[in-house]
């Protein structure tokens, strides 16, 4: 532990400014992205919304309170087993509306492509950013489109915004997570990463692991329906579990003391990450979430997330503890304790 | 005008998305740019928002008609005379949201990031985008960072999304010129584009010509409280006035008659576009907006423009025309008329 807080500690120096430079742990998900968030963009930026830290800003119009969420897809390969960016780009700014509790309303789309990617690539995508909203619905109602010289991007960035609205009765923020309440995860971890990082190398084995992008929508729906009460809700998307559950912890001001046995792994996830050196907690995912509840709605949020097939495989894995410092632990299958900390490098860029 | 129509119809064919690809023209703003979104997006995303094909989309709330207006921004070089990507990124999409005669609201922000970047520049950028939310003022209320490797991106992309309302009383929309009108600009034209374009290369003359980029949210205010009428506002950015009054031109099945001398440009650009062959007409433009009104609202407009510092310089520019070929005429300084077409290359990729 006191490594790590050591550790902690190196990151949360200040930026240099004058001679450093942006590198790819800076879109991490991790550590170096939280410090260049808020060294520089919370700073020059500031404001209450920004200050929510949420991955959404809810705002208050005289119709209700609404949610406006932005993603920015830069995926590599465009094609991947399970998805593509296009589908990606939906789902990824959907998830992140709705992990308000809000019903999502409108989606825009901003396209970034690169001179020489092929139409028909193009028209996939596309095709199936639409066919991903249409299953939700949910509109695209405004876009743009740049093009820029071969060499100067990569075939298509996708950026998408969506605004939703929230139910009267819903207060879902990460900083509401209590000591002694309850950490569910709705599935299988680290199914994306692992997919798109089998589609990107050649590996010396196959697997028909598919990545689990898909829009959340529903399955938050009939949560929040069940238990309108949900402290907090949150995708582990880049930086995988462990950088949700981290981030929620800091929010709060609260600790966690998750269980390994209870943390849904496939096999074929599990081969692979042993394979590659990886750890599944800090795999991306596209189509899970992690919510927090109140001991008394637990089983009656469980049982609604197993009902329904995005949440089939869910389970409890572990507990809001009272921790001043903020640590996320687990208590791993062989007895031990360690910390389970902000991933400091980059473990699989391009994932999202 | 014969050949104008021929040139036009051999934009209207079919794309081909089997073999064809994206080329620099499609982010042009000009007609291969049109026809992009037409067969591509227009089909694939369709709903009604889309064929408003203003450049916002609005849409109802129980509290009020709002707008949701978005752009990616991947102007080269990040910094030019007169501003750079930052303050760009939200001036272009207030412009966008302001365009509706929508007050703005809110503002999200994507970052695509290329590994490699000063930090110290995307902290110019980024506090150029603050600054330039704040005198508005809009909070950047939500976003998102990704980083591409060295050579997958270029320097900085940011795309943002904005969110405005509408007053009860205004209804502004490109299909609502009818022969008749006026046409009116809020000052020089080309201005942007120029002073992108000698910031970019080594030119053998000089010039302290500064990019026009303004947020132009003051002046539409001002505007649409002179003349809650109005019946068309629209920026014309990439592409110039040429692509923006074509565009209003289609879409409100109406002609239009301009007049050269009315024109206002900036000796400094009509010298550097007679150099550079270029026509100010299609010249980009970042803090300039067209206005269409009915004649007896004329005057009352112009005068209002003209006692707002964004808009000492305008000038009616020509009429509306009933024209079921819907061309864009100009009468030339020497009696003659010729048609305005859509640019059909890319003058100047990377814009804005």
């Amino acid at each position: 532990m006191q490594s790590s807080a050591n550790k902690k500690h190196a990151y949360t120096r200040t930026l240099d400014f004058k001679t450093g430079c942006v590198e790819m742990m800076h879109g991490s998900g991790g550590r170096a992205m939280a410090q260049l968030i808020d060294q520089l963009f919370m700073t020059a930026f500031d404001n209450d919304f920004l200050r929510q830290m949420n991955d959404q800003a809810s705002f208050t119009s005289s119709g209700g309170r609404m949610v406006m969420a932005t993603d920015s897809h830069v995926i590599t390969p465009l094609f991947f087993p399970g998805g593509d960016i296009g589908c990606l780009s939906v789902h990824g700014t959907i998830n992140d509306v709705v992990m308000a509790g809000a019903k999502p309303l409108y989606l825009s789309a901003g396209f970034i492509l690169e001179e020489g990617l092929p139409l028909g690539d193009l028209k996939r995508i596309v095709e199936s950013m639409a066919a991903a909203a249409r299953v939700i619905p949910v509109p695209i109602i405004t876009g743009d489109t740049k093009v820029v010289e071969r060499g100067s991007g990569d075939g298509v960035f996708i950026t998408t915004t969506g605004i939703g609205m929230i139910p009267e009765n819903v207060f879902i923020s990460s900083e509401r997570a209590k000591p002694g309440d309850n950490i569910l995860i709705s599935g299988t971890i680290g199914d994306h990463g692992i997919a798109v990082m089998l589609a990107r190398e050649d590996f010396a084995f196959q697997s028909s692991l598919e990545s689990d992008t898909a829009s959340l929508h529903d399955l938050v729906s009939v949560m929040v329906e069940a238990v309108p009460g949900i402290h907090v809700l949150r995708d582990p998307t880049r930086g995988g579990v462990a950088a949700a559950l981290n981030e929620i912890a800091q929010q709060s001001g609260t600790g966690m003391m998750l269980f390994e046995e209870r943390i849904p792994v496939k096999p074929a996830v599990s081969a692979a990450c042993e394979f590659l050196g990886f750890d599944p907690m800090y795999v991306a995912n596209e189509g899970k979430l992690i919510a927090v509840c109140a001991p008394e709605d637990t089983d009656k949020l469980l049982d609604t997330m197993r009902a329904h097939p995005l949440g089939c495989n869910a389970a409890v894995i572990g507990e809001i503890i009272a921790d001043s410092h903020s640590f996320v632990q687990m208590k791993t299958r062989f007895g031990g304790t360690h910390v389970v900390d902000w991933l400091s490098g980059d473990q699989l860029p391009r994932i999202c």
